[in-house]
């Protein structure tokens, strides 16, 4: 595996995902690396943002002594805790009061948790966020947002200044209203809608515990992070945290610390009136170490025991549940939903800095506050330093393992690994795509030392296990079959969190198409948060037959093209199936759908790599100048049905183009010299076929094309059966080409 | 409130949705109503469906005592017994051995407690599946219909004769690959997708609770019956079976009775690799009674003593962890996946045959077997009969109650009730649709009987709470607003089981609109099983503002308009709202989505209930003869701008009509002259804006109009700002309309 050597510095220090507006850092210290450290852009960047990122470098410098100190929980003067615990409060009610709109309420009760996470336990070099070995935090209940961009203003983060906070929530700020990973580095994972925070925390610890198991040493411990969450009672009602959490029990994920903020409200009033399970016991059947800490809003050190005793766990995740007070501090607004969705109001404000005794003016930190954070930016320069060094002794010794690890940390595929890629010519078998695309995953498994990936109780039907690898489970993480279980949703966020925790994992996850409708939620957060998951879609159409219309898909081929930032594949056969691994491979900030036939098909004439990688193009023609009788357009399973129809029509002496739309996303980024040469203006007698909804086929067919379709729902037969009676035949195709041209 | 006093025969055998193949019961015996049975057709039929009933009615008729014997627990001769369940599992094995297709391994090892619930559990009356007080029995593990299906064929259901068994998941079956309400009588809900049978029966029970305590007296006992349902590993993995039992331990639904077939086997191997969770500490922490069967195969009197604690505790729902042995009876499959989703094959079916001592030929049932069975038919005429005598002293004490019930059995609204529904003119004032929203379910709760519903945790956004009612609690369930804590996914099938438990439950619930990516899953079954739920998805674009890109709907639009049968409202005001509910409350067999702004909206001009009817319809026009220069098409929020925009090109002299497109399903309806009155082919000159991606609107504006929306993700900001950058305004509907006429 050949992989870069050596990384320069504006490699190094590129985020993986810049923040997209343009208020630049002015006040930063600079910093140089002299060593690795684990960080380079993508070649790809996706293309539906409005707003492009800014690209300053800084350099930046400092020096210090290492220290492991912020590793350790060590209590501090409890004066200052205290006024950073209200410095975290205040700033959030500022920032939500300016910008009236926003979620005081979060904030103002988990503050002291906050505080000793940031302050006390977790390691993170606030000049490089995105540092490898750095704790993660995600914050589930993502409307709390303003706890999250408190905290990383008070560690001295450079996304988070003080002009950000009096922007939140306001066009082109880097503090948008809820969590974005693609707009505030620091931010790990993209959340708000709930439960999916958990679910990337699961997978950012899944993925530590994965590295962690192959490449640490017994004299040299080079992965060796916690994952910590911050979830509401939200996020424990929504059935994706339970699927999440079931699997996290099950892969004792020891290094897995979970705060529940235990508050009694949720938007609707006290959680009494929907949620009165006991969530401990819940936990506790799920195989987690439970904690209680009963005085979240002052118990400082009941919190810091928690966390201790967390991590002497090692064979469990632990769920510390948190008591609180929503809106702590607010004299007439606490313990109350009003102070969880709105601004608390200039009078309440008010009464709040008298409750509190906060003389400040609005965003005020105190010096001293500051002068007691400040020492997060020498501390973490001087760990990653620390462990850079540790890396290059790593390297030394384990030359292989090192060239791995560095792939999977900065994303740097191994050269020549596309040549891995399987190719068929029409001789080769007839084969489904689903098994098509096992052939893929090995292959690429082979080849991608971060692939790694699973189904929801369907590996035998998606055809998605890598034969070489064994089962990642509890006792054996170094392997790399995932088994998620019948837990769709909870797959899906994930695997976005395997793929935000490192630039080079490439994860894949497996169902039935149809059911992507179970984990939409997960998929559109891939899209918008730049996480390159794989989704491995089989059985795509009415062609797998008996078990009927509640297996087959329909609109879903439509409902996916209308996403933005996600590539819907549908190949035709071998060729096209390795055409869209490639490409999938490649858009490491975008998610990719291949949806998989589960019947056979036919290794067509014309197919190719470079086609796919277009999206449409042409796949056979008997014309000349660009100007055939008709245009037949097909995908997937029904190329084939295209490809017979363009027989029949060239027999009775017409000139017929058959093209495949494996990718509508990728055709729509072609140049539209490219797309006159595969559908020309000229040529308006189009039609299509595709096993699934007509909608938005009236796009390539035109006003006076025709599209072949299905607009209901499928049925339970043969598929042979159900294909003939629903006329996706060739004979549908010619008769429809007569009828436009 | 009126109501129908009398129903015909026709309307009272009418099923609430005939199978749709034509296959006839030709054995069945006669039967005749002489009072009120408690069924009737709804007057809309969905028009997805690709073959029509066949609405064959026959007349029945018989006379035996009326017995409770079947309600109770009896045991029965333990010969008969064991005969009767192996031809259950023989049925299973030669209908799927015959279709080559199919899930064997379930019926086989849940065949006695099938046995047991359809032959001295239940009470139904096989010759009227739609029975009102009849128990209802859900297979959440869909998959292993085959069993439903066997069950259904002893127990006397004209609906699965012999030669449907032999038609099992053929084209024109009426028993399909997975149980579907619409297809196969006896069948209440639609299941296969895992978790949702579940959901489902929460539903039925929910409703069963609220009925009974709006209806019951101390002196008649009119609504009384018992939800049971069988769900497997599969199910308990999908965080939707976990949202759903911690409402129903939430709710105290005493009358809900589920099995858990504990069979250690899911489709990838051992549940072991993957399901290692405590699930009976994990119902306890839910709120459930837990019962343990542990010999789930042969132990008769074990399932039938659980049965009877689970029916004596009536404060909690009860699950019944049996321990089944998946393919019990075939020596060489049982206890292994391959036994899940496959025939047996020939051999092993001889091997099966020889090792359970079952001499006969395929699909064969035993005479004694037959006869024992038989009593089902009169026993369960019986039933119906004394429940019809007894609703029929019910009506004499309290015609209100009987009327309003009645209502709700029947389907049949009470008439005039659209006349509750508010309208509005221009000089009214500006609101936001999700307050019309609530202005609409405040008067349609006031009329209609059967109308109940809520939100999940949002009823203070989304606007849904009905003022003149209380909260359904597990004490208060005569209340009518739903409280569903954060469980979208849940809500939606809890819903889908109140709608298909009486034609006349007409629930409504809500979310924000982009969470619909949470719920689709049950979305998806309300349309396949026409299941006329009413979606109330408030915050319908970026113009919510603040929230920014995760809460910011953009595909879901073109998502769901792609969705079969289901309608997609998009209204613009206040009288487009009303319309929207007037065809949602009328559509009893297709669900509906309400997409509702948060901000404030002119009421406009043009606007009408019956023009929003008709999906779309011309608001404005200063042409004649049909030609204007230009049509602006827009829908809810951006129907304002394009009206502003036509007033910009009226002063520059054009000739404008302005479109409203609010259900794009229902201008499909419409023939196609009305269409050509709305968009003349002859004019080309089209702009559609809409705050959403602009997929599929090239079918309304053609190849040489213009489509404006949004085709990436949102922004956190004002939702005035994002409007004004995402180019979503009249200046920009101006240009287009002078690029395009």
């Amino acid at each position: 595996m050949a992989s870069s050597s050596s990384l320069t510095l504006s490699q190094a220090i590129f985020s993986p995902s810049l923040p997209r507006h343009g208020s630049s850092s002015s006040s930063s210290p600079s910093l140089s690396f002299s060593t690795f450290s684990g960080l380079k852009s993508t070649p790809f960047t996706s293309s539906h943002r409005r707003i492009l990122p800014s690209t300053t470098v800084t350099k930046q410098q400092f020096s210090v002594r290492a220290s492991a100190a912020v590793e350790t929980l060590e209590k501090t003067d409890a004066a200052i805790v205290e006024k950073s615990v209200n410095t975290i409060r205040f700033l959030a009610i500022d920032a939500v009061e300016k910008a009236n709109s926003g979620h005081p309420g979060l904030p103002m009760g988990c503050a002291p948790m906050g505080h000793i996470l940031y302050d006390e336990v977790m390691k993170y070099n606030p000049k490089n966020p995105y540092w490898f070995n750095r704790d993660r935090f995600v914050l589930s209940a993502g409307h709390g947002c303003m706890l999250q961009y408190a905290l990383l203003h008070l560690a001295g983060y450079d996304s988070v200044q003080e002009d950000d906070l009096k922007s939140f929530r306001q066009w082109g700020s880097r503090i948008p209203g809820h969590p974005e990973n693609f707009e505030t580095p620091g931010v790990e994972v993209t959340t708000g809608p709930l439960g999916q925070g958990i679910a990337n925390a699961v997978g950012l610890a899944v993925a530590e515990k994965h590295l962690a198991a192959r490449f640490n040493k017994p004299d040299a411990e080079i992965v060796d992070h916690y994952t910590y969450v911050i979830l509401g009672d939200g996020c424990q009602m929504e059935g994706i945290s339970n699927e999440v959490c079931s699997l996290a029990g099950h892969w004792g994920l020891g290094k897995l610390i979970a705060f529940y903020d235990d508050n009694h409200i949720s938007i609707d009033g006290d959680t009494e009136i929907a949620f009165t399970e006991d969530v401990s016991a819940r936990f506790e059947s799920l195989g987690w170490h439970v904690i209680w800490v009963k005085n979240g809003n002052t118990g400082y050190d009941e919190i810091r025991a928690a966390i201790k005793e967390a991590k002497a766990v090692k064979d469990k995740p632990t769920m510390i549940k948190v008591t609180t007070t929503i809106g702590f501090g607010s004299p007439n607004k606490a313990n109350s939903y009003s102070v969880h969705g709105s601004a608390l109001g200039a009078k309440e404000v008010e009464a709040t800095r008298n409750n509190l005794g906060w003389p400040y003016e609005p965003f005020h930190v105190p010096e001293d506050v500051k002068s007691h954070w400040s020492r997060h930016t020498p501390e973490g320069a001087a760990l990653e330093t620390e462990w850079n060094a540790k890396f290059a002794e790593y390297e030394k010794k384990y030359a292989e393992e090192a060239a791995d690890l560095k792939s999977i940390i900065t994303g740097e595929l191994p050269a020549g690994w596309e040549k891995a890629l399987p190719t068929y010519t029409p001789e080769s078998p007839a084969d489904a795509t689903r098994n098509l695309s096992q052939q893929n995953l090995n292959a690429l498994a082979k080849v991608l030392p971060g692939f790694l990936g699973g189904s929801a109780d369907l590996a035998s039907s998606n055809m998605t296990l890598l034969k070489m690898f064994g089962d990642f489970q509890k006792n054996t993480p170094e392997e790399r079959n995932l088994r998620f279980g019948v837990r769709e949703h909870g797959m899906g966020a994930i695997c976005n969190g395997i793929a935000l925790h490192s630039l080079g994992l490439i994860p894949y996850c497996a169902t039935f198409f149809v059911f992507t409708d179970y984990m939409r939620g997960a998929m559109r957060i891939s899209a918008l948060s730049e996480a390159g998951v794989i989704y491995v879609m089989t059985h795509d159409s009415i062609g797998l037959g008996e078990d009927g219309p509640t297996h087959q898909p329909i609109e879903h081929l439509a409902s996916f093209r209308a996403m933005p930032n996600i590539l819907m594949f549908r190949p035709a056969d071998g060729n096209e199936t390795a055409g869209a691994y490639k490409v999938a491979v490649l858009k490491r900030k975008t998610p990719s759908i291949l949806a998989l036939s589960r019947q056979k098909l036919p290794q067509l004439a014309g197919t190719s790599i470079e086609g796919a990688a277009k999206g449409g193009y042409i796949v056979s023609d008997n014309s000349s100048g660009n100007k055939p009788d008709v245009i037949l357009i097909g995908t997937g399973s029904e190329l084939e049905i295209a490809v017979k129809a363009a027989e029949e029509l060239k027999k009775e002496g017409k000139t017929v183009r058959v093209v495949s739309f494996v990718c509508w996303e990728l055709y729509d980024e072609q140049s539209a010299e490219y797309k006159e040469s595969v559908l020309p203006s000229s040529v308006t007698a189009r039609v299509s076929i595709e096993a699934g909804s007509t909608f938005g086929w009236q796009k390539f067919v035109g006003d006076k094309g025709k599209a072949i379709g299905i607009d209901g729902f499928g049925a339970s037969a043969p598929a042979d059966k159900i294909y003939k009676e629903f006329g996706i035949t060739a004979e549908a195709v010619v008769a429809a080409a007569k009828q436009v041209s």
